[in-house]
């Protein structure tokens, strides 16, 4: 065990150390560019700051100052940034941009091949309401990816409002509807066939329910909705027409995508490249989170896995050859 | 507490963060032109690594895996540099050099102002016997400091096996040894003299033994030694005598110089500026931890605390105008 790094962390040498290095000055200068400024905040936060609303995910690592208070290492920077502009930037004139490189720290499950510490490269744009707003942060992505190097990824745009609005509209209960979203949000669709044949609901709502988190494609997905899904569709169609044709491109829209982080509320984001079949990044609108640090702000923002950018590249590269 | 972050960490905020940045790259181009390559290593790593053999610094900083190992945040890169010659460059020619800019976690106590996360720039140059290894690490320590701007900064030069000689020259029994040392590591001096004052020594060797640790300045010093003094004074007359001038300008040699991490073993050094009153950065030899990872190879390292470089070149250029 001496010699060995616990599992989920691992060494980055010299030769791969110093393509993430590239990497990353690429993408702050796309970052800077754009007028992010960079920000560190510290790896270690008090429990509360990351935790206190119960819906948030919390870290698993949690450790004891001198005064026992209970520390954890963060497990993103979007909270303990959101923390730094309540505290900070109390009373900046808006919108705030910043930027960020720094690890954050998850939970790993035994021989899944998880990390423990991801080197994160992200922004978030605080005080912009969507669809601007989102339209900012999903043009910086694309550039920032762009500058990378990638030439095949795309962006999956949902609304984490989506499918829940239509189980509601649709009268299942709380209980079955959190059940539903937990296995949606884990990917397992045998789990939510499971958990609709249980609910009492028409087989066509029932087919509604199991149709609409597989439509994903482009604008004419949006097409011919109706009911609650009507109003997604419509913001989504919003946020295309604003987009730039080089950013429009890369964005899939993606009915079934969810996120386990608890705080987004409304346009949400996934990275994808077909070299390597991993989400490369996430990220979405927060519009409630900086209210919990006393400045109320819409706000949104995404975070790059630096090293799984790094894979998708080289593995773009050698399908190339 | 919502707001703040725990106490001894801070955030970074953008104006700062950009300097400490063009600082970092400056001090990375000097690392890299001599040859030592950027390793990164896990934030998290098992304690065993970290405190094995007892007289090493370990980690306040305690938490569990999901198979209930105990990891520490690291508390240097040092040891986990060590940890990673062991295993992934086992069989590799030497010297191997490696460079780093990466936080470490120390515990602090309360109202001292301490930091409980500190960015350190390092070099650990491993397979290199002194003193052409510590005159390579001293060259690279003080161009590393001329390119990152400052002008007036000095660097404390000790050898960690002087006093303890010394003292056991002198007959003084295990146990005050290690109060004595302790004292001096901590800076005590009342505390030293204390502790000197219930030796059954003779009154010129108390004299001698509260000298000694006081001794500090150029190479005028090293003249006239004798006794345990004479074999280190011979050591760092021929360290100075193989420095370049621009190099040799900046040392300071200073008997008093101790450290409290347990795996020096040699020449040891601190940084200083007279423009702000505390350590910049500090190394030494450690001729005997690789092999503690497998890989028995003298070695040599220092480590800047990033922060205070950049408040101290500061101090300096408010000094200038």
């Amino acid at each position: 065990m001496l010699d060995r790094t616990p599992s989920g962390t691992r060494d980055v040498l010299p030769d791969e150390m110093r393509e993430l290095r590239a990497l990353m000055e690429r993408v702050r200068a796309v970052f800077e560019g754009a007028g992010y400024g960079e920000v560190y905040t510290p790896a270690l936060e008090y429990e509360r700051t990351f935790a206190r609303d119960g819906a948030r995910v919390s870290s698993p690592y949690r450790l004891f100052d001198e005064h026992g208070n209970v520390l954890v290492l963060r497990s993103d920077m979007t909270v303990p940034i959101a923390r730094m502009v309540g505290s900070r930037y109390a009373t900046a004139p808006t919108p705030l941009r910043f930027c960020y490189f720094a690890h954050a720290y998850h939970g790993v499950r035994p021989q899944r091949g998880q990390s423990r510490e991801l080197l994160q490269a992200g922004v978030e744009l605080i005080g912009s309401a969507g669809p601007a707003g989102t339209v900012e942060a999903l043009t910086v992505l694309c550039d920032a990816l762009d500058a990378a190097g990638l030439e095949n990824y795309r962006v999956g745009v949902g609304d984490v409002t989506l499918y829940p609005a239509l189980l509601e509209s649709l009268g299942v209960e709380a209980a079955a509807r959190e059940r539903i979203l937990a296995e949606l949000t884990s990917g397992d669709f045998v789990g939510v066939e499971h958990e609709l044949a249980q609910l009492a609901v028409s087989p066509a709502d029932a087919e509604l329910l199991l149709r609409v988190p597989r439509i994903r494609g482009g604008a004419e997905v949006l097409e011919g909705l109706d009911g609650p899904l009507e109003q997604a569709g419509a913001g989504m169609r919003t946020l295309l027409g604003l987009l730039q044709p080089r950013t429009a491109r890369r964005v899939i829209f993606d009915f079934g995508l969810l996120h386990n982080l608890g705080y987004y509320t409304g346009a949400i984001f996934q990275v994808y490249d077909p070299a390597y079949g991993v989400p490369l990044g996430s990220g979405g609108r927060y519009d409630d989170l900086l209210g919990e640090f006393g400045r109320p702000l819409p706000a949104v923002g995404f975070a790059l896995d630096v090293e799984r950018v790094h894979i998708a590249l080289r593995a773009e590269e050698r399908s190339r050859v």
